[in-house]
């Protein structure tokens, strides 16, 4: 059962999470987003009871989310390639659907939070490990159903995955230049056949 | 000739550029650095003017070592491959001697930048367009050397390349997984062998 304060917590932790991405986590004042929602600074108080446990618990709602929207349907594909195409493409809509407020909360904390040790740090480092796990899973799984070369190493093709995915948010994002995207899905097209068994 | 103001500046720039890259350009506090640097407020504000002002001054400074330590030294090596590998090692040297320092301003400031107008983000825009597109440029002529194929795309080369930066800084920095480094080194051998003329 969802309760009111379930409601309304959510409805803060989806507020909050975009100021995040967009402003950072260290720039969250329980003040402002009260002011943002017309709610009351004790009642946000009373939600996460400091700045930190707010941090804390935006990262594991936007993990939530994670899950929920990209990991989850994609590990639904078929093992080997289309379960990696599933991974890519998920991951491309996660990312588009935030373009325009503030981007991939994971990416911009990922620079912000690299010095400041903490629970927030440790919850995203949690994330993004979990994230590369599964890329080279995907990558293992692949070269098992004899989609790709038997000596394809996964950690590396993971980081490669990983990096075609940063530098298109970068581009999008800080240079406004919209033709990452189509350029990241040649990226992965060429990594694909670039793994795929001769 | 060096005067003793301009010794200062610098001495001021270099211990700013590092705290700009661990803690944030936002975070930057002009009496913290005062005092940091056992200097007097005033003096910081006479240098600089304002926050904004100094990080606009931070990032020219980057920039400048950049094109001192990255850039020029990579641009005297041979046209083709060898160039492209010294574009590659300069960089990785670059970011390297920043690990434990905050690592590279310019990509902490790309994320926490990107929802920021303002002249620090418009000078940190013209660095990084620069940067890739002198990667384009470098792969442009490596298949005019015959050394790539001559249908490579210049800006999907480049942009590849930099998201095999990214994902190394990004593994080192927050994850600690330091064999990302050699990983990124196999990476980009991948990435020549992709394009290299049959």
């Amino acid at each position: 059962m969802v309760t009111k304060g379930d409601a309304t917590r959510t409805l803060i932790l989806e507020h909050a999470s975009g100021v995040a991405a967009r402003d950072g986590l260290e720039a969250l004042s329980i003040g402002k987003l009260a002011q943002d929602l017309s709610l009351s600074k004790s009642g946000l108080f009373a939600h996460f009871g400091s700045k930190e446990a707010l941090q804390l618990a935006i990262l594991e709602f936007e993990t939530e989310r994670f899950i929920a929207e990209v990991l989850k349907p994609a590990l639904a594909a078929p093992r080997g390639v289309p379960r990696l195409e599933a991974l890519f493409d998920r991951y491309a809509t996660w990312a588009l659907a935030r373009q325009k407020t503030g981007g991939c909360l994971f990416m911009s904390a990922s620079f912000e939070l690299d010095d400041r040790p903490g629970p927030a740090r440790d919850k995203l480092v949690a994330t993004e490990r979990d994230w590369l796990e599964t890329l080279a899973h995907a990558v293992r799984i692949a070269a098992r159903e004899g989609h790709f070369s038997a000596d394809v190493d996964p950690e590396l093709a993971a980081q490669e995955l990983h990096g075609i995915q940063m530098a298109a948010h970068h581009m999008v994002r800080l240079l406004g230049d919209d033709e990452a995207i189509p350029r990241a899905r040649r990226a992965f097209t060429r990594w694909l056949a670039g793994y795929r068994k001769p």
